[in-house]
């Protein structure tokens, strides 16, 4: 289903106006004590179309802790640096358990479940910081996603990371329990400063959705031209997105949205609607699951109103 | 992408002939008695597309046990009865674990994690089941089912169903142990019955894909024109077999072939490529997690061959 | 420590006294119907020493359903007819789950932790039914406790054993799960049927406390001189009731109280000072581990009082 | 029973004989690096009766790591320091789960089962350090176990200590575990600092026999007059030894020595025979559970032949 520019702009700007009066709003993240400051008030989206047309609405261009979305970035680049061998540390099933739940692990030897719950995600990071100093590391992440958003004025929130870290036992409970079983090679702690530190990045609607366009687009960024990946790595990447990409509300994402996403605690989440558009919104409170309150019913509204879901018209 | 049809016979006959040979066929499923005597060198696809063109390889007329893929259409058959209500009973989140789990039931008090786990598909028959006698709901059940595949000759194997009802000690535990949180509202025995005799439903590939078109065609029949269910509710079943439909192997099929599907221990797999075709495969070996190991291979040769992957190009 | 009649009278009479006026009494069992009309009023101890001088205070006479304190009695049989190959059914660690716990048996493959947990108790009986109609078995088990009791009007409350036949769906699940592991040999309705029956026995703290003489007594009545089990296996099983006699509170128990002891949802306890005496108490109101609260108090007073505890003066 | 000190000596010394024999030696831990190089072949044993009567066999004056024996001395001394608070921190019941587990962590939000799981000794070593200094708290522990052992020799092993800081990456997890829920105090690498050394305290079983008199003689030693904790404390610390001293096995080293015990991984174990004695064993090979196997063999064959069950002669 195609649709010209002005009808995706409309849909943008009046799911925008609706969500900025809505009063259900969700709740702040509290547990890293720098996000629990953000104003719920805000709201933002932004989508790019295969054409590159952009259209925006609210807070499109205020920056947010992205937390967990940069996930899906991680796994990108680990995928680039070994390939399927990636899978050797971490599976690709949905958890049927909260983010931070470390009664997997145990049952699993230390394998987690897939790249998106924290655990794994950890230990992508580890795979990407292994050879190379932390700073090395982030800095590659960082540049990484300066490239994919095309703006080289993306940073690191120091604020954020430093409170995470500060803060962040459940996730070192799950990084030494995985090195106890020899899932990480680096030490623990330069593993944790790495993936703290790129979940604190400071990113935009429009920054996202713009770095998100190769997924949507068979690898490829149709407007400039770069080749990030492979279409099929593409289409695997967006996969584990919907089964994994919103912890356990995964299923339910899937069932009201219908498209591949990831959600972060910061209130963001990028959605891919495959041949179509890279599409992001921020909301910051969240549901009991962890994910976007609003960010989920803007991405529901939407996708009904173009017919992009991709179970069917 | 559309195809010709002597494209995509072409390439189902080939899927089929490369199927037969090769000498990795997993295990025969060995758990209900009956099942362990099919010959593990059987294989069938059958393929319809929206013009109702047939390709058909192998034994794609030989009838099989359908297994668990009859609960794809007694969840349809449940949401028609009852609505959203059935959400009251059944999540449909991933369970993350094997499909006859006990263990997230004791977490969960009662309340199954999906209608396509073992525990699950009970619920949903309790809710069909209710204000009927086992035989009419079974009735309805097969009647549904012959009218799906337009073929009144579909019956249900009395020997699986009676092997399942000696053996399903632990199907019994689980609907059991839902009973005590007051999950089902029929006596165990009622609703155990009906579920053995649905999963003991014998159905060819051709007479399965016929059955499935509607969800591929936005709830309707496109050869027939009838309408079975609206256009979102045939959206939301296929995200919850991406997300549910392959037990604790949904995220790698979902990662390998990119089609919602449905597997049963029988060996065949029910594929949607919505908007494109509905796909039955059968071949009765299966993997580790329970799933048809070739018929997972031949989907996703068709799927990358075919260019339906629903997560791009 | 020796003691006079005298003061083990006085004790016990100002123990009942002090209990019959406590505010705090617990919730009576309401999971069984049949229980729940008990009076949360009644008390009744009964404690019997080496010289079998019989102390008794209270409701000490009125006879309740003694539950799951049938399991000692079980256990004791089953460990008579097969001895020692009983604990390839069983285990016998404590469970760290409550009494109805499903997940350790997914676990550990549907061998229960312990015969006193309702899994292992249910196991338990099927070793004693084997070979058997479950009306020789339940009238095997019946005779037994007559025999220890030395009293033969004791019988089976048949309105609560018909009452946890229509409702007892969580032991149902417990035995059709191990049954689905091969750990049952008897049809599952026979095997539950005997142990429901069993649970219902009626007995009043006198008889009980009479009953469980052997075990105080290296496995002797010491009045009849009725040799019952080994000294060995009295000691064995008063261990297995210290560590778990109590389900999730047995830890509790043994700090509290520090004797063996066997507790029931009817607010019966069977308590054992080995080499000093054997003690019964009684009171419906259950703690939230499912065991008397009052019976607890009055054994940790009366084991204070007396210096009986097995963990030092 | 009382006993002659020939009868208790010819008893120690022909298990002692009958141990360094015997074929069957269990596998020396290999997780803390620094114990796999432990002779398999050491056997030593001391008991000391209420007399103060020591009697000795083996390698009764070798040192080796206590590990976790340290865990009822430091849980004496955190009982002395803050009294029943202890107990919002930490459970007394058993785990049903390994040493090692942090499942039953996650189900209730990071309160361990017991004082003998290493996630309990970490939380009540965390008690100990409160308002001290590292050093001064692990020389608080050291100075304990020098006065009860009236040894002013004993020392940490540096080299054990500095082995597990480098290699127990799982004891990490747990401390940043409970850390999350608020269950430790202090700064994790301090907690944990104190944990490995105090665990690296090695002793003989001559010392450590002498060390446990207090518990066998109602919280005093018999011998110098000095008291240590209360009578009922005394019980009550037995009563935790005798439930949870022995990780996953302690039913059955109840079942089978019938004395509260407490052992470690390297090989020792020291059990409490209430009134009668306090007993030390060592061999360095481990059974399944991670408790001494020839050190359980001995006691079995020690507490039979001397009469000391708890459970009755």
């Amino acid at each position: 289903m195609s649709h010209t520019a002005a009808e995706l702009e409309q849909a943008v700007r009046e799911i925008a106006e609706e969500m900025r009066e809505r009063p259900d709003r969700g709740a702040v993240a509290d547990y890293i004590p720098e996000l629990a400051t953000v104003d719920p008030r805000r709201f933002g989206i932004a989508v790019i179309d295969t054409q590159g047309r952009v259209a925006t609405g609210g807070d499109a261009d205020a920056p947010f802790s992205i937390q967990s979305i940069s996930k899906v970035f991680t796994l990108t680049l680990a995928l680039g640096m070994v390939g399927d061998r990636l899978w050797r540390r971490v599976g690709r099933e949905p958890s049927g358990s909260p983010f931070n739940s470390i009664v997997q692990l145990e049952r699993e030897r230390g394998i987690p479940r897939n790249p998106f719950i924290n655990a794994g995600a950890i230990a992508v990071t580890d795979v990407i910081l292994s050879g190379h100093q932390p700073r090395e590391a982030l800095g590659e992440i960082l540049r990484f996603l300066q490239f994919l958003a095309q703006d080289s004025s993306i940073v690191i929130d120091e604020a954020v990371a430093a409170s995470e870290q500060r803060t962040g036992f459940r996730n070192a409970a799950l990084a030494n329990y995985m090195k106890s079983f020899g899932v990480l090679d680096n030490p623990v702690v330069y593993t944790l400063g790495v993936y703290f530190h790129h979940c604190a990045i400071a990113m935009s609607c429009r920054q996202l959705a713009t770095a998100g366009q190769f997924l949507a687009h068979a690898g490829r960024n149709p407007v400039t031209g770069h080749t990030v990946i492979s279409a099929e790595r593409a289409r695997r990447i967006n996969a584990i997105m919907l089964t994994c990409g919103h912890y356990d509300g995964s299923g339910d994402f899937a069932y009201r949205v219908g498209l591949p996403g990831k959600s972060g605690v910061g209130g963001g989440i990028l959605a891919v609607a495959p041949g179509r558009a890279s599409i992001a919104v921020w909301s910051p409170g969240l549901d009991a699951a962890g994910n976007s309150h609003l960010g989920r019913i803007a991405l529901e509204t939407l996708t009904r109103r173009m017919g992009w879901s991709i179970f069917g018209v």
